[in-house]
C-alpha cells in the first residue's frame, strides 16, 4: 500500500476481513464478468491478440488505480512478423525495508471457446447459476488472478497496511506456452532487477484435488508439446479426381500418430520410461491417506455415463499415473477436413499435435530427442516420399518442492484459520505450469502452489466454471496467507535442496547465495 | 423457346453463334461472379442453409425470366429438424413433339472454403487473372450450369428456335452426397412425370484430363463415405489434469483409422478388392494412347515441388488406378483440436471422416458391411470401454456407359466443330457423380457426361478457377451438342445394354420400354 500520510497503523483483523470479503463478493462477480468478456485466448493470436493485450492494459490500468506502478515489459520473443502481448510487472511497495516480499504471478489470457463445442452458455458471458460462475477463464486464471487486486483494495478499504511488500508478475501467454516470459523471468531475477528481493512466490493456477478440501500442491509434472507435418502436395486435393495417384499426407500422419501409444494409455516411443524416478515406500504410503473419490472423478469429467472405466481400478494407482508417471495424449490435426458433414478431400499438408506430460526426473531435451528419432525410424518404414518434420513446440520440466517450508507452512496455517482448522492436503498435479521451475530457477526463491478452484471447474473444457464459494474463500485464504507471510523474520528463506546448504548465518553474508550457487549449489542446476 | 408468334423460323448458323458467345463473354463472367458471392456450402448448412436455399431461387427467377417453367420440389430427405434447400425442375417446351427431349444435369452447391486455408483471393468473390477466373463454385458447378441458361438467352438474341425440348434439373446438396435428389429422380422418372419423355441426359460436372484437349467421359468411379466416431467422455479434458487416467478417445480413433490403408495406397479392409472387374487385354489397350503428361500432372497437383513423386511411374498403371480401381483416403477428424499452436486438450469425442472410390463390380452395400465389420473387429482387439460407431454416410455405384451411343456421338460431333477438328479424347474419371447412374436407372435413357473444366481447375481445393477459354468453348460446345441432338430421328435411344434388346421395330411399340423392362432387361437392375 503506498503510504497515505496517516500516522496512526490499524491492526488487521481476520474477521473484519472476512465480512468486507463477503460483502463485496457481488463487486467481485462483476469485475470477473468484466474479464471474462474480453477474449484473451492466446492459442489464436492472428484473432486475438488485440484482445489479449487489452486484457493485460486492463490489468495494468487497475493496478494503477489501486496506486500500484507497473512497468509493461515488451514480450522479447515478439517478432514484427509475430507481435506477441507485453508482461505485466506490477508492484505495491510499503517502503518497509522490514517487511518480505512476495511476488504472485497469474495469467489473464485463455483457452480457446466456441459455443458450437457444446457450451451451454456463451463462453465468454459471465453466466451465474446455482452458486457456479460460467464462462472462459473465469477460474483459469482469471478469477484467482484478480484475487489479489481485491486482496488489496480490501485492505485500503480497512486503512490496513499490506503486511508484504506485493509484486505481481501477470502474463497473458500462458496457455500457448509462456513465450516470452521465461527471458523475462531470467533477465528480472538478475542482482538489482524486478525478482531479485522477492522473498516468495506464490501461483494460484491449478485446481483441488476434489471439490470441498482445500489443497496445497508441492508438484508437477511437466510438458512436451509436438507438432508432426506431413506434407504431399501444396494444395488440397479431390480424392475422386487424384485418390489412387498420390501419397496422401494423411494416411503417413495417421500411421506414424498410430505408434505413439496404446488404448491403454502405454507409450510405445523407446526410452521414455528410463528416467522416471521409481516409487518409494514413503511416497506410496502417502497416497493410502488421500481424500479422493474415483466415482465423483468419473462423474465430474463426464466418463461415468460414457463407459463408466477409468485407466486404473484403484485410487492409488489412479493417482500415481496422474501425477507422477508420463502419459501421451493424441490432441488433433491441424490442416485435415475437420467440419461436421462429408468433405471428399486429399488435404495438401496435415500437422499432427500430441503432447507428453513429464514427471522427476525426465528431461524434455531428451525426450525431444527420443520422440523425433522414433518418428524418424517409423517414417523410414514408410518409405513414403512425402515431406515429414517432427519438433517439439515448448517443453518444460517437471517440478517438486518441501511442505516443510515457511512458504508453505504460511499457507496452510491460512488455510486451517478459513477453513475453522481443516487442514489442507498435500497432492501433486498432472498439470504442467512451467513457469514454477523458472522461478524457483531464476531466484533460488521457493515457490508455492496454492490453489482455490475445485477438480469440477473444467479449465479448458467446455462450461468452465468458479464456484461463488470458492471465489469468496480463495480471497481469503490469499488475504491471511500475505499476513501469514508477514509474520516470517530472518534471512531469506531460500529454497535450496543441496546436500550441505549454507547456515543461516553463513546465509547474512551479502552475496553469500550468489557465492553458494558459485560452489555448485543444486538449485543452479 | 416459348412461342414468340413469329411465323418464319430463322435458321442456325453456327458462326452466328460463335460470335455471340464472343460478344457475350463479359456478361457472362458478371453473371458467373453474381452466383460464386452466394455461399452456398452444402456442407455447412448449418451456417449457410439460407444461402444454398437463395441460390436455387436465383436460377429459379433467371429461368422464368428467359420465359421457362419452374417447379421447385421441396426436398423429400428434409425434416423439421433437419431442413434441406428444394430440387428445381424446369424447363424449355418448343411445343413441336417432333423434337427430341434433352434434360441438363447441373448443382448448384460447393464446397467449403476459407481465405485461411491458402487462397490467394477471397474464395467467394470471383476475381479474373490472366485469363483465369478464380472463385469456389467457378467450375464446379456454377460455371458449366449457368452455361445451359446463357445459351438459352442467345437463341433468344439470335431469334432461332431451340433444337430439342430442355429439361432442367438442377440441386444444392451434391457436395453432400446430393441428399433427396435419388428420390425425386425415382419418382419423376415414373411415366408421365418429368423425366419419364427424357430421351438423353447430360451431364457437365467434370474435367478434361489435361489442360487442352477436349474430352468426353464414359465412365465413373463410386463412393462409399465413412463415419467413425469414438467417445470417451461428454467434455473435453484437460490433457495435464486428466491424463493417465482416462481412456483417450483419440487414441482409439487414430488406432482404428490407421487399420485402413497403408502408405502405398493398399486397402487394408479384407474382401474389399474381391469384386474388382478384372482388366481385360481391350481394356488395357485403349490407355497405350491416350494423350496424358505425368509431370504436368505433378507440377499443376503441386506435387513437383514437394516430393516429386506419384504412386506409379508410368502413365497406363497411373490412370488405372486413378479411374478403374478402388482408394481409400482418410480427409480429417471432427471434434479434435484443428487449430493452429498448441492446445493440451483430450477430445471428448472424435469423428473420423474417411471414403472409398468403387469401381465395377463392386457394390456399395457390400462395402459397408466390410468396413464396419473390419472397424469392429479391429476395435475389438483395443480392449477399449470407450463407445464407437462406424456408418457409411452416402454410398454410390460406379458407373460405365457406351461410346458408340447416339447422344456420345452428338457430343463429338460438337466437339470437333468448335475445336477445328479435333476429335476428344475418351476418358473415366476417378470421381463419383452418384447422379449419373440415378438417373440412367429410373429412366432407362443415356447420361452423356461432357466436361468443360481444364484438369488443374482446382474443384475442391484451394484457387478453385475456371478459364475464361473453356467457359467460352463450353458454351459454344454445349450449344453445338443440342443442335447435334436435334439432328437425331426416329425411336428413343434407350441405354439398355441387355444381351438381347428389343429391335428398333418393338421399341415403337407403346409401351415396349416398359415391357422389356418386365422381363429382365439389364437395365432395371
Amino acid at each position: 500500500m503506498v503510504s497515505t500520510g496517516v500516522t496512526e497503523v490499524k491492526t488487521f483483523s481476520d474477521e473484519e476481513f472476512f465480512n468486507l470479503v463477503d460483502e463485496n463478493t457481488s463487486l467481485f462477480i462483476d469485475e470477473l464478468g468484466e474479464t471474462v468478456a474480453i477474449q484473451s485466448v492466446s492459442a489464436e493470436l492472428e484473432e486475438h491478440l488485440d484482445d489479449v493485450i487489452q486484457m493485460m492494459e486492463w490489468a495494468s490500468t487497475r493496478i494503477q488505480k489501486l496506486g500500484g506502478t507497473v512497468q509493461m515489459v515488451p514480450n522479447p520473443a515478439a517478432t514484427s512478423d509475430r507481435p506477441l502481448p507485453p508482461i505485466l510487472l506490477g508492484e505495491f511497495n510499503t517502503n518497509d525495508v522490514s517487511k518480505k516480499t512476495v511476488c504472485v504471478y497469474g495469467h489473464l489470457d485463455v483457452q480457446p471457446a466456441n459455443i458450437e463445442d457444446g457450451w451451454d452458455t456463451e463462453p465468454f458471458v459471465l453466466t451465474e447459476n446455482d452458486g457456479k460462475l460460467y464462462g472462459r477463464g473465469s477460474t483459469d486464471d482469471k478469477g484467482p488472478a484478480l484475487s489479489w487486486l481485491w486482496i488489496i483494495e480490501l485492505h485500503q478499504k480497512m486503512g490496513v497496511e499490506l503486511p508484504v511488500n506485493i509484486k505481481i508478475l501477470f502474463e497473458g501467454m500462458e496457455e500457448s506456452g509462456s513465450e516470452g516470459v521465461f527471458e523475462v523471468i531470467h533477465t528480472e531475477g538478475k542482482p538489482g532487477k524486478f525478482l531479485d528481493d522477492v522473498d516468495f512466490f506464490c501461483i494460484s493456477d491449478n485446481y483441488w484435488l476434489g471439490k470441498n478440501k482445500p489443497c496445497i500442491t508441492y508438484a508437477l509434472r511437466g510438458l512436451a508439446y509436438f507438432q508432426l507435418s506431413v506434407q504431399g502436395s501444396t494444395q488440397d486435393l479431390h480424392s475422386g479426381v487424384l485418390g489412387g495417384t498420390v501419397h496422401e499426407a494423411m494416411t503417413d500422419l495417421i500411421a506414424l500418430m498410430g505408434t505413439l501409444v496404446d488404448s491403454s494409455g502405454k507409450i510405445l516411443v523407446e526410452g521414455v520410461m528410463a528416467d522416471v524416478d521409481p516409487v518409494t515406500k514413503e511416497e506410496e504410503a502417502l497416497y493410502d491417506t488421500i481424500d479422493f473419490d474415483m466415482e465423483e472423478y468419473k462423474e465430474d469429467n463426464g466418463i461415468k455415463s460414457v463407459s463408466d472405466k477409468l485407466l486404473h481400478d484403484d485410487k492409488k494407482s489412479l493417482l500415481m499415473h496422474r501425477w507422477r508417471y508420463p502419459t501421451l495424449s493424441l490432441h488433433g490435426i491441424e490442416g485435415a477436413f475437420s467440419g461436421k458433414g462429408a468433405k471428399t478431400v486429399i488435404p495438401r499438408e496435415v500437422i499432427g499435435k500430441f503432447s507428453l506430460r513429464l514427471v522427476p526426473d525426465q528431461d524434455p531435451k531428451k525426450i525431444e530427442k527420443l520422440v523425433v528419432d522414433h518418428i524418424s525410424t517409423e517414417f523410414m518404414k514408410l518409405t513414403s516420399p512425402n515431406k515429414m518434420k517432427c519438433e517439439m513446440l515448448h517443453g518444460a520440466n517437471a517440478w517438486i518442492s518441501d511442505t516443510k517450508h515457511p512458504n508453505y507452512e504460511a499457507a496452510a496455517n491460512a488455510i486451517e484459520k478459513v477453513y475453522n482448522g481443516v487442514k489442507p492436503d498435500y497432492t501433486r498435479e498432472g498439470g504442467s505450469i512451467p513457469i514454477t521451475s523458472a522461478l524457483e530457477n531464476a531466484t533460488g526463491m521457493n515457490v508455492l502452489l496454492l490453489p482455490i478452484g475445485a477438480c469440477d471447474d473444467g479449465a479448458h473444457s467446455q462450461n468452465e466454471k468458479y464456484n461463488i464459494s470458492n471465489l469468496v474463500n480463495g480471497v481469503k485464504v490469499l488475504g491471511i496467507y500475505l499476513h501469514e507471510l508477514g509474520k516470517i523474520k530472518g534471512p531469506k528463506p531460500s529454497s535450496c535442496k543441496c546436500p550441505a546448504p549454507l547456515t543461516e548465518e553463513e546465509l547474512m553474508i551479502p552475496g553469500a547465495f550468489a557465492f553458494m550457487r558459485g560452489f555448485g549449489c543444486k538449485c543452479e542446476m
